[in-house]
């Protein structure tokens, strides 16, 4: 079985998700109770080893895990890579209890690296920030929920938030609440108290005004695909924090692991972002009641009956407007297709550590 | 006594608040129950006329009521019409019975050019769409709530929208939902819906891929303070939207009465901003339930215990990123202090329904 803490639950209550079978867990994955990019790696690789072990059709189980939700590069990556062990395994004649037993030391493989990389990314960010504010003490504004939430380490983005923080160089996180479902608020705030940080809650919009007021020294967000073009998608509400942050010369930075950067993928426009249900933006679903929010009803309406809503879950940020890339081999910066390229070739490791461009933000 | 409509309960309950004495309304006022700057003018000036109908002290009431929010200066601007009209009958000789009587005459007189200021600004804004978008059939975004809600009449930017639905030429109405207190998704969408137009929801931060996909024709927002150098505060969210408007090159259009420019506050930076509670961006106040929100912990929280909030309940944004002004005596644009001081001065009817600027627009 494959044991989640419900994040759809958080900050209210730590409610452990017991999932037995992949259909559960592909519910899962929908409602977002298991939500985030590196995160969706891991659960579909699980759930490959899961359906392994439980004996069910590993390819069906694969292609289910694979669909639950179109946007985030990791699910299908985490989902390939215990389905390709599975088949190695059987394929080279262990048995089949062998085979179930290779996918889930590939999920645990996978489970391992993604920890080292957020170590890795969360040193190369701090070194980043050092570099674009040298004064330190930063203000730093998030957006969603990029946190040990949801990796097997520290997170992406709040990883370097959190390295800033231990290095007593975080002066202030700003924590987007992140509508529709408010991960900023119930998650990013819950992991920031955690830790310790001095942080404050704001609605989406508010951001503005702490851009205007030079309240922000710079923006971290994290990824669920990053197209080879440098096109950025992540959570609703990144590309009008880019925009901000360009007009008002602050640096802009994403931070990802590799898994994210999908070459097959040519540019932003290709990129498919999952539509989620209008209820979602036209009903408040309580954190303190299960299940709520899970049909449309059921959560406590704040439009008129019958009010139709655009609910994308995410945007895309064209790599113009991305100050820095982030990854665990390095940061790209400027951010172009061949810089990308250059960081995803077989030998990365002359790069490791340096920046593939020229070194200079033009934020 | 002074009868409103209690917003906070809207769409769920149409539910009337009757204010008996001037604190009471006072409270109203700043619980939001009723809120938006004509409004709020309104409610001033039958304030004063309700305290001088009641035999309280004129001069306490009407300072109790000017201070009771700081940003819309139409509240000041009601409240002073009608203590002056009660000073001015007293002071000449008037019982007490006929001053009382003259404030409440000032405040209907207020009450129906607000209604005929409405008109004129529907006027005003649908000619200028034509202008602007020459092909019609507009995709129009909103924040905040600017309709009959707001108004003695059909109101602000909503009654242009209004306007342009009834022409046949509204394709769209996107609607944000205007966190924290939703008065977008919660009375927006009330009047979209009853005046039958096709309207969609959206949280504010989703804003920006409708912009991105050319999905918005034009911005329309009101205001509740201009500043004599044509900076524009009204709700928060609005600043963002202009910064996102100017980067998609989509012209941002601010519709508001006279009342709402203040010659007297230099610029924007001089505008005072109120900054509301934390807990209405900490905790969810369900419109379902009568006084939720009122207090800190009173809302469902959707953010950890002890959780700091930024929550400012207005923006500032400046002439440059203002596409327009309309208001009833004729359209503003480009926006300067010199054509804004010009439409304020005594002898208005000569530019009556023409461009103070040169008639054409930059975005």
């Amino acid at each position: 079985m494959v044991v989640l803490l419900d994040q759809t639950r958080l900050p209210a209550e730590e409610v452990e998700l017991v999932c037995t079978d992949v259909p559960a867990l592909v519910e899962a994955i929908r409602s977002l109770a298991v939500r985030g990019a590196p995160l969706l790696g891991l659960a579909g690789a699980y759930g490959v080893a899961l359906a392994a072990a439980r004996g069910y059709d590993v390819t069906d189980a694969a292609e289910q895990l694979r669909h639950a939700r179109p946007t985030a590069v990791n699910l299908g990556y985490g989902v390939s890579r215990a389905e390709r062990a599975f088949r190695v395994a059987a394929d080279g004649g262990a048995g089949y209890e062998r085979a179930a037993a290779a996918a889930l030391a590939e999920a645990r493989a996978l489970h391992r690296e993604d920890a080292a990389a957020s170590e890795r990314m969360a040193a190369h960010g701090l070194a980043l920030l050092g570099e674009l504010l040298p004064g330190g003490g930063y203000r730093v504004l998030t957006h969603c929920n990029t946190g040990a939430l949801v990796s097997g380490g520290g997170g992406t983005a709040f990883g370097v938030v959190r390295a800033a923080h231990r290095a007593g160089e975080l002066r202030r996180l700003w924590v987007d609440e992140t509508r529709p479902l408010l991960q900023g608020a119930r998650l990013t705030a819950y992991e920031a108290a955690r830790e310790g940080m001095a942080y404050t809650v704001l609605a989406d919009n508010a951001a503005g005004s702490l851009f205007a007021a030079g309240e922000v020294d710079a923006v971290l967000i994290g990824a669920d695909r990053i197209a080879a073009d440098g096109s950025v998608a992540n959570k609703i509400g990144s590309y009008p924090l880019a925009v901000l942050a360009r007009y008002h010369h602050v640096p802009f930075v994403v931070v990802a692991p590799m898994t994210t950067v999908d070459l097959e993928t040519a540019d932003g426009g290709s990129i498919e972002v999952e539509q989620r249900p209008g209820h979602e933006v036209t009903e408040f679903a309580p954190p303190t009641v299960p299940g709520a929010g899970a049909e449309p009803g059921s959560g406590i309406p704040v439009a008129p009956l019958g009010a139709q809503a655009y609910n994308p879950a995410f945007d895309v940020t064209p790599a113009e407007l991305v100050t820095a890339i982030v990854t665990e081999r390095g940061v790209v910066s400027p951010v172009t297709g061949d810089a990308l390229a250059e960081l995803c070739s077989p030998s990365p490791s002359p790069r490791e550590k340096s920046r593939s461009g020229n070194g200079m933000m033009d934020a």
